[in-house]
């Protein structure tokens, strides 16, 4: 019996870096280091590069000094390293602005390409080789699997990014990275009476339920960061963190709770250097299913954003619209304006 | 610039069910539902259907009456509706002996193949279709990512299984799973002045360090079942299950305790009805690197097998071969034969 | 060298039993024997028995079928059996109206003695004789020192009340528990300007830092359970617990979240037979030091109720004065009046 | 009626620091200070006092160099000032031997008086008055009831101590401590067919299962220590420790398990400057019922010692008598022997 056999795609194999720019580097770096126990691989003038102790690679984490708290890019890796190119062509045939990187823009990385997300605005980096240093002795593990030992509030590793755009962006952007860079939605949260337009929406390149969260902004802004997550080993490791967090006087907002969407236990935070809202994420469960179905929220129900402890904060600039006062209001903003249709 | 594309290939997507034969169907049943908390979806005559509460499709575990303990099968789902023809076409290309089993063979399932693994000799079955039922309202969980409510000691899903095989055949049968079945060696273990003989080894098909391990029986016999794990969410519920499962009796051989490879924690159990070992298992670390280079274990570290808690008891018969005397027990058994080449 | 040796005086040894009434008996009943895992130990008409699971006596909980949600009495047990009769004609001497209640009073229990909390309105009873029943076979634990299995939501005790009085009886009320029964003031809120006027205090007669809080209620009404509450063994078994009670639609209205006063973690719910609100609790500090100095918190000092976690909602009736709002309105509500010295 | 009063009794309040002597005390002083996370209050010469972060009081554990791994002492705080001379004079009429140590004999602490435990041999300090100095800023806790931020693995505070003794020694020894000091056996082993015969018990002051455990050691020696315990808040706890301490090469020989005598969970071992033996504690349940009757485990029983987990090794010398093996040794050992009468 015949099979079509279905034609070879290039894809993302994972989240790559985040760069962000920081007013005070050192107390940024004192805060990844130092409290969540992230390693300093490498330092380039006034840029660092840090990793989590269960990441063989380089760096998950870029640090430089800058005016103002920004974000230079998010970047992943892709699956082959043909997968480098096969997307730079994809994206000039779709008419994506991109440019190549020469090896070494980030330390320790191959050749990368960058483009900015249609409709949504935040720049994007693809690259498949990077380094794999080993740590230095004193901070080795026994374990092979580490690429150092354990250390401060234990950062394993980079978990996923969180990004927000405008009312109407929102569903054109995630429509892109699904169809162009391959991204599968796996929940979301759409308007009341509106269940083709997204709210947010959680999609993933991995089994994780997102490696991404795009969502739309109560300021209506593009290309805005809401929060980069790292992952902790146990729940057990959030209240710990909890509790040494309050005692250093750092800020968070929100937390320890447990998200109904992904099931993960979650912590927010500000890191004291830029005020970058922060994510310590642990938990959650995994998609293998090959015939997955995206699961909808109405965005009355709480349960998806928070099955059980503190709501985030969402009075202030830049928060997520997922509240039920924060979802009457986006209504009555959007009110009679065409809604951007989704798959 | 010209980039060759790689062929496209059928791929198994994740374990999907173990059929175990025991002798007291009701007393296996009472373990996995009412402690293991294990959802009894379909019953037809002495064949019961079960699954985790965090599994959407019909049952990853089959419970059947019969006068000895045994494995009926051990199933994957493959990634795409046609992998199941393709890798049909796959395995008789290869001469390897294959049976199409109809819908419904096992309930809730649709077409699906069965084979033996050449030299390791455990029967394989493969499918993509399989119902999506919902629980009866009074179990219903309110998180869309639940079939169910979490209840009883908390297994969300199966995890992994590991076999064993004679002491010629671990080499081979693995080189077979890899090249045709696609799995990716992640962690193993080899013998002393032998970097080429397997004693053990973790691959997987999904982010999983391992979805299958196999490894030599100290008996030298293939087809045997060492263990089956389900998933925990937390560590501290392994803790909880300890407790539990000591307060009713039940013999757990080891644990809890944490593995180095693959970094979970785990309590090992004979299941009462049939005397299948069963393994609790929780955390663990996920590999997304596209590059990545499965990690060898010199037989002589413990701390592959045991990072901290108890060691499992090598002396009794199918027993793993990884402690530091079953692992010079092996080198002499196996003396002067010819080793077979693993990769 | 001459040592002038202290008084003897009739001590209290622990918390005994809160006496509820219930508009629901059977959903009250199904809510701690079902859910909480609390054992049934006896039955008189509408009146239920219940005991933790690592509780020996006869019952730490008591359910009536009543009109309203009540309390009928908060119990304690003496540290010696003449230390019943001591108290009895301590309290004569005092002048407070007490009574004896016979053996069988309440079931499994010995003579007991019943009054009036001056000040505060509520019920106590002293006694020290109590069954130790066995549970039925079928429940029964191999640890010799839990009653029975750990079940349900592992409910193993018993940990402490807090009560409620009006604003200028709190510090009158306290002083009489310090005074005439032993408690020993731990931590406490006191009025900004008023450092002799308490908001709350903690205190106990064991090393737990409150066997009994009393603090102001918001609506100024003496006689008043702010919340009674039970032991879990671990942190953990609080996350389990706000997932299984989620699941269960039964409505928490706090945590789980960290006090810094005691250092515990918490969750509060409402009963669902009876509204009655119900702490689940878990872990915090011993206090072992002979020369312990209660512990004063500023009342604008957050950190003493919500350490970590959601704060509690203060806008009900009957909630604890200790929100910044609450503290602000109490504030001039109190307004002229005359403070209430306390120690 | 009449009631006649119960004699007053000077009584012990807690433990109160062990003295121990370390051939490497900078070896020591890493461990306990930069690993399990106890703050250096005072250096004297070559003496360090240290405490955990829950600790008020000036210290809870003395380092001296020394050239040998040895104790110094083992100290209790009284409940009254008075109760240092009551106890003095006490002692003396006994036909104790017992010296006054003046103020400062150990840094921070008030008149102390020092004797030898008659049949067991080890040597007791007790004392009312200490002082309870602030940490330094830097790792001051916001938390009244925390002495400084919780560090490293987080010690919290001593939590008992396990001693030795020879065969015919530890019944009497244990009965004197009844008797003089006013230790209440909670729960005990005795040898089989000697159910007079003390093999181990568990006893306490405060509300804990032990602040004290006394046991016959395998190598027939009096005034041995088998361990000192140390408290951390939480069973997580101990698997991030038992996961660090793996990692820094720190040889623990058993755990983390869990005991069933106690309940608690534990982690062993061995201290790298001296060998002295460390458990590291968490949990377990507290005894506040007035009427407790001491629990008797038969010797064959293993869930005793081992609830589940890592049995600990009784090869080595100076080990507890209470595995199988070890029990079938003694009852020979013992053999014609006249056993000493316990309680």
């Amino acid at each position: 019996m015949a099979v079509e056999l279905p034609p070879y795609r290039p894809q993302l194999a994972q989240c790559g870096a985040i760069a962000l720019g920081t007013p005070q580097l050192e107390v940024s770096l004192k805060f990844f280091r130092d409290i969540l126990g992230m390693e300093e691989v490498e330092r380039v003038g006034d840029t660092v590069y840090l990793r989590g102790y269960q990441e063989m690679k380089h760096h998950s984490l870029v640090l430089f000094q800058n005016d103002t708290a920004t974000v230079d890019s998010y970047s992943f890796r892709v699956s082959r390293p043909e997968d480098v190119e096969l997307f730079y062509n994809q994206l000039l045939a779709d008419e994506v602005e991109v440019v190549e990187l020469p090896t070494g823009h980030q330390a320790g990385r191959g050749t990368a390409i960058r483009f900015v997300v249609p409709h949504a605005g935040h720049t994007f980096e693809l690259y498949y080789d990077i380094d794999a240093p080993e740590a230095p002795e004193e901070i080795r593990s026994r374990l092979l699997s580490n690429s150092s030992r354990r250390r401060g509030l234990g950062v394993r590793r980079l978990d996923h990014y969180n990004i927000q755009a405008g009312f109407e962006n929102v569903g054109k952007a995630e429509q892109w990275l699904q169809n162009s860079l391959g991204f599968k939605r796996r929940e979301y949260v759409h308007l009341p009476d509106h269940p083709d337009m997204l709210i947010a929406s959680w999609s993933a390149v991995t089994s994780q339920v997102h490696d991404l969260a795009i969502a739309m902004s109560m300021n209506n802004q593009d290309n805005q960061l809401h929060h980069v997550a790292f992952n902790l080993e146990n729940h057990s490791d959030l209240l710990v963190a909890a509790d040494t967090l309050r005692d250093l006087d750092v800020h968070f907002n929100c937390g320890p709770g447990k998200h109904g969407i992904g099931q993960a236990m979650y912590l927010y935070l500000r890191e004291p250097g830029s005020g970058h809202r922060i994510e310590l994420y642990s938990g959650g469960y995994h998609i293998f299913d090959p015939d997955w179905k995206a699961l909808g929220w109405e965005p009355t129900n709480q349960d998806g954003m928070t099955w059980f402890g503190q709501e985030l904060d969402v009075t202030q600039d830049g928060e997520m619209a997922t509240s039920t006062e924060s979802v009457s209001s986006l209504t009555s903003l959007i009110g009679q304006k065409d809604p951007a249709p989704v798959a």
